[in-house]
């Protein structure tokens, strides 16, 4: 425990003694790991308890807003990852599970508006559908980690238009912003997309009055999501951000790492593109975006692991 | 930090970085109480991540179970007080804020079936309304910690019928196993209720499974709910058990203290009954539950205190 409340040694033991009680409550869990984190969650959460000398107001509060996450949260909208988010929970268990190894690509969090079965496009392809924004052209490769190409891996990307929507924030159920490729028999890939733009978090429910209450800003940080997927290969879900945006510091999920942050070379208007897309007088900028991806048998992935005292 | 990771110091040096700008993220919260909360809340949340090392299935497994909660929350279903009740949290909160003073009545848990607006009862009154159950006469006094007796408390009383339920659960919307009371002028209260018996917990959700998966039962302890309020001292929320109950030892929300067990007296059929009420061929059991209420100034009250490293 790392502090302890100025209690008596009689009140010390009453609220010991029911942490006792409850963890043993667990002792019979037939499934180890669910024991462990039942019986861990019930030792963190009474020392918070303990701790801060909860209030029954607060406790009341606190169930308020878990009832009022419950209730906004739905299909497309999903509070309680923002809430996971929103407290740096997401990006630590991004961070446990995603252990650094020598030079794999980071990963960061998924966030809440991946969306299963999106388009396929080709090597090439627009991934905008015609959401609004500025074009952007994103290319790299994708290796292992012994540098070897990865043919046919599929890469999920997705992203928010210039006003800072996905699509399934809008009402009328339309589909752009997101799609699927693979990189071909080199390991390349290429796409279409948006440069990004910094959004707000849904800000209009409880995680929005926290972050009001507690002066914290609900801006992303500029980004674009991708999910790379291979056989044999650890997953990846990352994010790649923009060089010089000013949120990159203040990012409200915590979800910036330095060495996702790119270089995004803005092409004025009229100079020639990639495929030969015509882009009338509109800018364009590009990037170049090398994924590494580890051996699903290295080091950090979903698997528990030995705890020291 | 009760327990540390086996990894790499790099890994290492990530975690507590993430932990470090998130707690900093917060160091602008202008309420300091809120402040203090989200902070610790930070701390342990992200130490129960780190300790158990949460891998990406469990997260989202998290997210899943909170999503469910929420959803089968209604006005009259509380699945997160349920969730807090059977981690013993809620215990916990009634035990911080209402540290044991040298004589007055123990607290316990408030539960998800108490209900603003109860009919009041005269001295005497039925509380049941109809509810299926034993009849059962309680009576007692109102006092202060100094002895003095306290005159016109009100006394909030509500209890499942003897199939398990409270009024609430039945589709129907009757009122009834509630109601509200006030001593009289030497302080001392009398009603019927039903001589309470064991039930379980809704258990047909989120919280249920969970009990189901980690081997508990979901009853709780034959009991009955009491709110004692009165000018100048301290609201008291408790029940009173019934000794010998074979589920005193294992209440599914840890709500049972030693001083609320109390015996009850079953009276044969045909025993002269307080009031005169005409039972026909029906045992009824009585009891004696004297109240004693701390002042409102009482150490223990619902205010945060003093934190020692």
């Amino acid at each position: 425990m790392a502090t302890t409340p100025a209690v008596s040694s009689r009140q010390r033991q009453v609220e010991e003694d029911l942490v006792r009680i409850v963890l043993a409550s667990f002792d019979d869990t037939p499934d180890p790991r669910l024991k462990e984190l039942m019986q861990a969650l019930v030792r963190y959460l009474h020392d918070f308890i303990r701790e801060v000398r909860l209030t029954e107001a607060e406790w009341q509060h606190t169930i308020d807003f878990l009832t009022a996450a419950g209730h906004i949260t739905t299909d497309h909208r999903q509070e309680f990852v923002l809430l996971s988010d929103a407290l740096g929970a997401s990006m630590q268990t991004m961070n446990v599970n995603h252990e650094a190894t020598a030079c794999a690509t980071e990963a960061t969090v998924v966030g809440p508006f991946f969306v299963e079965g999106s388009p396929e496009i080709p090597t090439g392809g627009d991934m905008a559908a015609g959401a609004p924004g500025e074009p952007w052209w994103v290319e790299g490769t994708v290796t292992d980690t012994d540098g070897n190409p990865v043919a046919g891996a599929r890469l999920e990307v997705w992203e928010a238009d210039e006003k800072g929507l996905y699509d399934v924030q809008y009402a009328d159920g339309h589909l752009a912003g997101r799609a699927h490729l693979y990189t071909d028999s080199t390991g390349r890939y290429a796409f279409w997309g948006l440069t990004p733009t910094p959004y707000p978090i849904p800000h209009d429910g409880p995680v929005g009055r926290l972050l009001d209450k507690t002066a914290r800003s609900p801006l992303r940080a500029s980004h674009l999501h991708f999910m790379a997927t291979a056989p044999g290969l650890r997953t990846l879900v990352t994010h790649i951000f923009v060089e010089g945006d000013h949120l990159l510091g203040a990012d409200a999920v915590f979800g910036v790492k330095d060495s996702l942050v790119k270089r995004f070379e803005r092409q004025p208007a009229g100079t020639p593109t990639p495929e030969g897309r015509y882009l009338a007088d509109q800018t364009w900028t590009r990037v170049r975006f090398d994924i590494v991806l580890a051996k699903a048998s290295q080091a950090g992935g979903g698997e528990p692991r030995a705890i020291h005292a």
